[in-house]
C-alpha cells in the first residue's frame, strides 16, 4: 500500500495526539512535526522518532544544544508531505494557508480557525463522503464534534426539531499552568446564543439549535447539557441501543459510580488509554431521559484534547481519496488505536 | 411598636446573615443566636452583641475560657423568642421541630429541610400573603429562590408554558476549606430532572419545569441558564423594564465588563455591601434574549449565601401577623438594609 | 488643617483601596482617580464621588454614554494633586514618571515597579522617617510588606541571623476571572532564591535572607512559611506579646478554628471590614514555635490586596512633610479606618 | 522460579497501581485484589484478569448483576497469598492485621497507617536489607518516601546536619470529586513541626529535621521546598551527578520549560507512562542551589499516587527472602515496568 505522508504543523496538545494516531494507522505515516522552540514536547517528538521541523530555522542551534535534532524548516516539512494537519494555535493556522497552497498540498485545520479557512467543516459521523476530493478541510472544534455526533444520532432516530445545549467548558487544559479562571464561573460569551450553534450548522445545516456556553475552573473535560425537541416520540431504550452501537459515543453506566469528569478521566487512565484520552463522547446513561414524550435530555462529557483526534485521521483518509466508507474508515481508525468506545 | 423577638438557631453562613438583617429592621430584634462550639463565628456573635446560646450547655466552660460569654441553652433561647429562624445544617432542623412545638413558637426553616417540615414553602415575591397565620414555614433554597423570582416575573409578563433551567452550582461556600471538588464537573444528580423543579413547584405549583444541576470548583455564586417557553410573544424591552423595577432582581449592564461571578462579587464588594452580599438575583442584561418569538433565554447569577436572607425577614413579618403587603414588607426589609438592587 | 491633595493614578485593585483609605484620613483628600475605560470600577468611582480622570481623553464619550462623568485627562489630574499614588499595572508606572516630574509632583509607586523607579522603598514599620523629604517612593509589594513587618519585629526582639522564607502565592485576585492556574503548583521562579529576598533588602539591607516562591490556584491570600535563625535565644511568649502589640500584625487564636486563608477571609468579612480587607499580616498563634532555642518558625497569611494600602497612606504623610512619628502616623491611619489588628 | 503470590487488599488509588507493578515483575504474581462494592475500579480489575475478592461476601449478587465476577471473600483471598499488600484507606489497615496474623501471612501496609502497625517502616533507597526476614512492614507515605530518597542522597554525599522542609500538598487525588479545598490554602497542621519529620525518622532516625505542611487546591502532585544544612561544603555538580545516577530521582531540565506540576504530569503523559505515573521524585535542576557553601536548596515534585508503588514491590521482594541487594531489586522492579527516571 502507498502510505499517505502526513505532516503535523504545530506539535502541541492536539498535534501530538494526531501524530500518534496517524502513526498507528496502517495506511499513513508521519513525515514531520513542527515546534517553535525547544521544550518538553520537542523532546518527546525526538523520542518518538518524528522528524522535527522548526518554524524559525535560525533557532536551530537552540534545539541542538539541548540534544534535540532538527530536520529542517516548516517550509521544507510541507514539501515532504501529501497532507498537512495544521494544529497551530487558533488564528496562526490562517496565516499558514498560503504555504500549503504554494506547494499544492492538502491541509486540515482545527476548530480554532473559522469555517471560511477551508470552506468545508468535517465530522466523521456526519459528512465523511463530502470530504472526498476536497483540498482543504477543517475539523470542527471539540465541543462541536461532541454536538455533531449525538445530534446526528438523535436526528437519525427520531428527527430533531430543535436543540438547546449548554456547554460547561474547562478553563484550561491539564498541562496549561497559565490560563484561569481560578475561582469563577465565566459567561463566554455573555450573549445568547454562543457561536457553537452556527458552528454545528457548518456540518449539519438543517439543525435548529441554540447554544449557551460557560467556562469553569477545571481542566479535565467539558460537560454538555443537551435538550432536544424530537419530531417523533422518543424511545429511551432505542436511543441507548444506538449509543451503544455508535463507535464514537460511549455510555457511562450508573453502577460504575462515575458522576463527574474527574472520575471519568480516572477510568480512562485505568483502562490504559494513552494520555488517558477519551476519543469518544461520554453519555451518562442515567441522565438519558424522555420528558413528555418528545423531549430528550442528557448529559455528555467531552474530552477536549481527544475527541477531534480520531476525526482528523478519518478526514485525512477521506481527502486522500481512499475508496472507503465512513463506517470503514472509522472502524479502521479506531481498531488501529485499540479504541473501543466505553 | 412591639418588636418581634427573633432567635436564630444555628449561627452559621445563613444564620449570621439573617441575624444582621433582622437587627437592621425597625420592627424586629434578635433575642439570641446559637452555636455548638467556640469558634470565630461565636466570637463575632459576641462582638455584635447577640446573646449567645449553646446547643450543649455542658460545653459552657469551653466558650468562657476563650472569652465568649454564654447566655444559656438553646432550649432557653427558644423560650425567649416569638419566632425561631432555624439555620442549622440540613437535616438537623427537622430534629428541632418538636422543641419549637413544645414551647408553641413559630419557626422558619431553610432550604436544606424538606417541604414537609412545615408544609408551606415561602418566596417573598410569590406567596407572601399565604404565610400569614402560618405557625411554620420553610424559605426555599438559594437556587429555588432565584428561580421563583424570575419565573414569577416572566409568568406575570407573558405567561410561562414551560421552563428548562440548568443550575451550575458552586462547590463550597468561600469560607469552607473542606468541601470540593478541586478539579471536576460533578453531575449532581446524574439523573434528569434534578429536585429543583419540584422544589419550585412547592411555591409555584402551576409551573411546568425541568431542571438539571451540576457542581463546579468555585465558591462565589451559582449560575443559572434559563430557558422559558412563553405563552405570549416575548418582548425584550418589557422584560428588561420589569427586571429593573423588581426589588430583588438586579441587572448587570454590558459596559461594566462584568462577565463572571468573580467580577460580580468584586462589584458587590466595591459597593460596600456587608460581606459583599448580593441579596438580589443578578441577571446579565446582554444575555436576555427572545428567540423565535416565544422563547426567553437568560443567565442569572445567584449568591447562595445571601438571596434567602431577605426572604427570611419577609417571612418573619408575614408570619408575625403584621398588616402589611408583600411589596411593603419587601421595601421595608430592603430599605432597612440599605439594599437597592443593582 | 491644610489637606494633602492625593490623586490615584490607576483605580484598580490597589488604587481603589488606597482612595478609600486616603478619604478616611482627616489630613488628606482625594482630588482624582483614573481609569482607562468604562467599567464597574469606573462606576464605583462615580458613586463614591471621586472625580474621574481618564488616560485617553478621546474615550470621554464612551464613559459618558454609560452615565459616568469624566473630570478630565490624567495629565490634568496630576496638576491638581500634591502627590500621586501610582497604582497602574506593573511596568506602566515607570512610563508615568516623567509626567510627575514635569509637574513637579511627589509620587508613590507600588511593588510591581522596580526599586530604581524611586530609589527608595518604603515600609511603615521599618523606615518611615527616611521617607521624609523624599520626592519619590515605592511601597514594597504585598509579600515584601508582610516580610518586612515580622522580620523587623523579630530582629528588634532577638536579632535575626538569617531568614528562610517560602511564599505560597495566590494565583489571581478574587475578582480576576482570567489568570490561572486552574490545577497546578507553579514554581515562580524555578530558580532559588526568588527576588523577594533582595526586595526586602531594599528596606532592611542588613538582613540575610533566602526566599522561595510558588503560585497555587487560590485567590484569597498568600501564605508565608517563615524560619529565622535568631542571634539570641528566642522566647515564644515574648514574641507573641510583641505581635499582639504590633499595630499591623494580627494573631489568629487556635480556638477560632481558623486554619486556612478561606476561613480567615470569612472572619474579616464577618468583622464588617470593607471589602473583607485584612490590612494586617495574620500570624497563626499555634504555629509560632521556637526550635532548638534559636530557631523561630511561623506561618503568616497576607492579604495581597490590602496590606500595602495602609502603608501607602503612611508614606503619603511622611513625604508630605508632616511632623509626625511612624507610630503616630500608623495609629492615625488605622484609627481613621476603624482598623484594629485582629 | 517460584513466583511470590501477592494479594492486594484494597484496590483503590494505590492498590490498583501496586497490582499492575507486581504483575509486571518476573518473580511475582497477583492472586487477588479486593473491593467493597461494584464500581469502575472493580470493572477494571476484571478487565485486567485479577481475581476479585470482596470484603462483604453478602454483596456478591450486587457485583454479579453488573457483570463483575467475584472470586470469593477477602478472608479467602488472604489464604491464597504469600504476602498481602494492604492498601485500604488509612485506619482500616490496622483492623486487618489480625486477619493476616490468623493465616500467618506477611503483610505490607501503607503510609496512612502508623509505624507501630508493623514496627518497621520501609524505603527502598534507605533500608532495603532491614526488611529481610520481617513478617510485617509499612511503606512510608508518598511525602516521606520523597523526603527519604533525597535526604539519604544528600547525607551520603555531604552529611546532613539539619533539614527544613515544606510540603505543599495536593488537596485531592485527580479522580476524587469530593474532597477540597476549592479556594484556600490550608495549614495542615497549623502547628509546627508537622508529623512528616518524625515519620522520616522511622526510616532515617539520625536525621535532624523540621517539616511544615500545607494543602492547596490542586490534584496532580505535591511540591517540596527543601533546605538542608550540610556537614561538608556542598558541590552542585556532584549533587546533580548523583541525582542523575539515582534510579528513583529524576531531574527536570530548564529547557523543557517545565515549571509546574501540571506541565510535569503532561510530560509523563507524553512519555506514555501508564496512568501518567511518575514513580520517581522530580527535582527541578534550576532550583538546585548551594547557598553560603553549606546550605542546599531545591524543589522537588512528588506524584502522590505513584512514588510508593515501586517501593511496595521492592519491599515484597525483600520480605519474601530473595537473595538480592537493594540496587538489584530496584533495577529489576524498574526494568520490569519500563521505568527509567526522567
Ligand atoms: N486544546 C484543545 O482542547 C483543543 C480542542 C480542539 C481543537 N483545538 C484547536 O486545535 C488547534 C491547536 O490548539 P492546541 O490546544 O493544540 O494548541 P497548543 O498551543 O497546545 O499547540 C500549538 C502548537 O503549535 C506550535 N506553534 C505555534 N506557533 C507556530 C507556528 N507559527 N508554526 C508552527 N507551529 C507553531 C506550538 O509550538 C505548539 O506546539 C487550535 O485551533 C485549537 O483551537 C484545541
Ligand atoms: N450555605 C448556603 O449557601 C445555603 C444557601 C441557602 C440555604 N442554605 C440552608 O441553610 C441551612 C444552614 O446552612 P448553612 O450553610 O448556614 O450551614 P452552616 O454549617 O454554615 O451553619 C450551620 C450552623 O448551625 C450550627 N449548628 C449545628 N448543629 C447545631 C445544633 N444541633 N443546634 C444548633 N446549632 C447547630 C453550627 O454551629 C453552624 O453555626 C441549611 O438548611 C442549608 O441547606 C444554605
Ligand atoms: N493586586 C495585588 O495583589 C497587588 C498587591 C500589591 C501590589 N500590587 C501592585 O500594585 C500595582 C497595581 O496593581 P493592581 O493589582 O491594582 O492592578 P489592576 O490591574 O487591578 O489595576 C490597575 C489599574 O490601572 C489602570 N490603568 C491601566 N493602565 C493605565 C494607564 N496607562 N494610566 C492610568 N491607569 C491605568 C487600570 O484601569 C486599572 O484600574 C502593581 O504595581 C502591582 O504590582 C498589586
Ligand atoms: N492516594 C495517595 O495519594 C496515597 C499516597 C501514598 C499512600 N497512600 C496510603 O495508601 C492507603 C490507601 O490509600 P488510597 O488513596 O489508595 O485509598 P483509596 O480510597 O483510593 O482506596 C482504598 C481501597 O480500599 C478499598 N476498601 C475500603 N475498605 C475496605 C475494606 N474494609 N476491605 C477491603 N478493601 C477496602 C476501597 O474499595 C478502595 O478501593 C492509605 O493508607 C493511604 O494513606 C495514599
Amino acid at each position: 500500500m502507498v502510505m499517505i505522508k502526513v505532516a503535523v504543523n504545530g506539535y502541541g496538545t492536539i498535534g501530538k495526539r494526531v501524530a500518534d494516531a496517524v502513526s498507528a494507522q496502517p495506511d499513513m505515516e508521519i513525515v514531520g512535526v513542527s515546534k517553535t522552540k525547544p521544550s518538553a514536547e520537542a523532546l518527546i517528538a525526538g523520542k518518538k522518532g518524528y522528524p522535527l521541523y522548526i518554524a524559525d530555522i535560525s533557532k536551530k542551534a537552540d534545539f541542538e544544544k539541548n540534544g534535540i535534532p532538527v530536520a529542517g524548516s516548516v517550509e521544507e516539512m510541507v514539501q515532504t508531505a501529501d497532507i498537512v494537519v495544521d494544529a497551530t494555535p487558533g488564528g496562526i493556522g490562517a496565516k499558514n494557508r498560503q504555504l500549503y497552497e504554494k506547494y499544492g498540498k492538502m491541509a486540515i485545520w482545527q476548530g480554532g480557525e473559522d469555517h471560511d479557512i477551508a470552506g468545508f467543516s468535517f465530522s466523521s459521523s456526519c459528512n465523511f463522503d463530502e470530504a472526498k476530493g476536497k483540498k482543504f478541510a477543517r475539523v470542527v472544534s471539540c465541543n462541536t464534534t461532541g454536538l455533531c455526533r449525538i445530534i446526528k444520532l438523535a436526528d437519525d432516530a427520531f428527527g430533531v426539531e430543535k436543540v438547546r445545549a449548554t456547554m460547561v467548558r474547562r478553563g484550561a487544559d491539564p498541562g496549561d499552568a497559565k490560563r484561569g479562571p481560578v475561582d469563577a464561573i465565566v459567561l463566554n460569551p455573555v450573549t445568547i446564543p454562543s457561536h457553537h450553534g452556527p458552528d454545528l450548522q457548518t456540518v449539519l445545516p438543517e439543525i435548529n439549535i441554540v447554544t449557551t456556553a460557560l467556562v469553569v475552573p477545571t481542566t479535565f473535560m467539558h460537560m454538555h447539557i443537551l435538550q432536544m425537541d424530537l419530531k417523533e416520540t422518543g424511545d429511551r431504550d432505542k436511543i441507548l441501543e444506538m449509543i451503544k452501537d455508535h463507535p464514537r459515543i460511549g455510555l457511562i453506566k450508573g453502577f460504575t459510580g462515575i458522576k463527574s469528569t474527574a472520575e471519568l478521566k480516572e477510568y480512562a487512565s485505568d483502562l490504559g488509554r494513552p494520555r488517558s484520552d477519551l476519543w469518544e463522547s461520554c453519555v451518562f446513561e442515567d441522565s438519558v431521559s424522555i420528558v413528555e414524550g418528545k423531549e430528550l435530555y442528557l448529559f455528555q462529557a467531552i474530552h477536549q484534547e481527544a475527541d477531534v483526534v480520531v476525526e482528523n485521521v478519518d478526514c485525512i483518509r477521506a481527502m486522500a481519496g481512499e475508496n472507503i466508507t465512513a463506517a470503514e474508515s472509522i472502524a479502521l481508525t479506531d481498531r488501529s488505536m485499540n479504541f473501543e468506545a466505553i
